[in-house]
């Protein structure tokens, strides 16, 4: 009883023992990785009705497709596909970056064409080779629905739906995809037995050898676009050319955005081709293009170690009850 | 206080205050329709293995069809679409059922080839218009995945996974999808207020007219097999012929599974061949098919009333974190 009452007054002081203990023992690193923090849900029914529209068929053109199929977050905010399965089954051009913790990159897509989340969500709803829907379909299915009618006027003011604010909530839900507390984080955060010796020591690989030039930042990437092959050339029969379709720079062709290493474990196969099967191979693979550096099979599997470390706390997601189309709702047409 | 020392005598004697009062007021009404009953899980490690199962796309041939992609369990427990769309975006032969309340089934698909939920488990993932998977590969993939070890060796008592063990999670998850709450539930349980007069108008029509003796039962439906085309003969360009697939005999031709009409607003669209866009459209075509009754507008009107009374909750669920693979996991190949 006596400790119910120390408890209590701790609490009433603003104390937590555990915290406080800790404080005292831990000292954070300082490091080019940087934790990841938890989301911060400021507008609660904006990202509740983003959801709903992440999980929601009925934005493609065949009613099968949602943002959730080709970053599917059950799995590591992708389909760990080479590349995508479309519309009428048409193949991706390049491989489906995860959806976890893309808020913290400079720019969506693998040559940064969208500047934001909310650019980005647009894409893809119309883009021939995913959901095929044209965007004024796509805005009619939705207004259609009355259940999704109520909510935009509740957090937008007015009833009028549109294109700039079915992306906004979608954008809005996809900031809350973050994966914190991952055992590097622990680690970063000052909890020295977060993490073994020798994942440890494939950090320090990681560190000391430049991996981190290009993969730092609490993403891990997302930072900068960098030249796939720097020191030898890429070999690819993917069509993509990089981020000179967005600058038509020549100096730009190939140049990718640097993917984050977060989750990494969950989100094979690698590259934007998605070429690379599991992480040992994509390891060897940069290290001899981008840093000229043959890996010993010891070096490769202290790092692939350490990139385990990087499994952070997906989150946890109430399923989505979509809201009921209507006789007029137009419907979808797979077959046609 | 004194209010706490009464509940809690309350509580102690088994009552319930509200329940208490709400029986002096509510009599039940006995009808051919009964409740929903809510899930009792009994199991719960194996309903959670089970909704893992449910939601993973590795057991398709393509990695990103899941059970939940044709029975989506945001929308209706369907998908939506006339016929499903399947691996290589083959079309499926007939309308993709509710798994909501399916468990109330006297048998699965809508020619009962399965007799219960296992058995029909198995056929989608090998179907090569669905899943597309053979079952040793679908088996061995999950067997690749230590996370789903782990938690078969604590339901199941030992390690080895089988296709039969697989099933049996699914089937046991897919049996807590019950839609219990209905208005129609709350009307029938006495609350007089739960459903308006034109729905209990719609209904009287549904009963004195006979589409209660096919649609009974707690699911409204599932209990028998029936002649698509009683009075008139149904006309489709679905090749589906019902049970005589099933029991070889010419008089089981085009006898299909009663679906359940739990939810219908949100399964359309309706019948074994999904031609039916509409509620109003299949109440006409059922009232002169199995009745040899032409509906006026206002009775449509009234018995599609009483059928949005047979919305329920649907289950609230927590999205899957699905148990990573590893390397030596089969990658699935959707373009192969």
């Amino acid at each position: 009883m006596k400790h119910l009452w120390l408890m209590a007054g701790a609490l009433m002081l603003g104390l937590n023992y555990s915290t406080a203990a800790e404080a005292t023992t831990k000292q954070p690193h300082s490091e080019p990785v940087t934790p990841i923090q938890p989301a911060k849900v400021t507008e609660p029914a904006k990202v509740e009705l983003g959801k709903q529209l992440f999980f929601d068929p009925r934005l493609s053109m065949s009613g099968v497709i949602s943002c959730n199929t080709c970053h599917n977050l059950s799995l590591g905010g992708t389909d760990n596909l080479k590349t995508s399965v479309g519309h009428k089954w048409r193949p991706g051009p390049v491989n489906s970056p995860t959806v976890f913790n893309s808020s913290l990159s400079i720019a969506q897509f693998w040559d940064g064409r969208a500047a934001n989340l909310q650019e980005q969500a647009a894409g893809p709803i119309q883009a021939d080779v995913e959901m095929a829907m044209p965007h004024t379909l796509a805005v009619d299915v939705i207004r259609s629905i009355p259940g999704y009618g109520s909510q935009f006027k509740a957090i937008y003011g007015d009833e009028k739906i549109t294109l700039e604010k079915i992306t906004d909530a979608i954008a809005r839900f996809e900031e809350t995809l973050v994966t914190p507390n991952s055992r590097f984080d622990q680690w970063l955060l000052g909890d020295d037995q977060a993490i073994t010796a020798q994942e440890l020591q494939g950090y320090q690989l990681f560190k000391t050898h430049g991996c981190v030039a290009c993969h730092n930042g609490p993403a891990l990437g997302g930072t900068s676009f960098q030249k796939m092959g720097i020191v030898a050339p890429y070999k690819s029969s993917s069509p993509a050319q990089g981020r000179v379709a967005v600058t038509g720079k020549d100096a730009d062709r190939f140049n990718f955005k640097v993917p984050t290493l977060r989750n990494v474990e969950l989100t094979y196969p690698y590259f934007h081709d998605g070429e690379a099967a599991t992480l040992a191979e994509s390891v060897a693979v940069m290290g001899k293009l981008q840093l000229g550096r043959s890996y010993s099979e010891q070096e490769i599997k202290d790092i692939v170690a350490f990139l385990h470390t990087l499994t952070g706390d997906r989150p946890q997601i109430q399923l989505p009850l979509l809201p009921a189309s209507v006789d007029a709702t137009h419907r979808p047409e797979p077959f046609k």
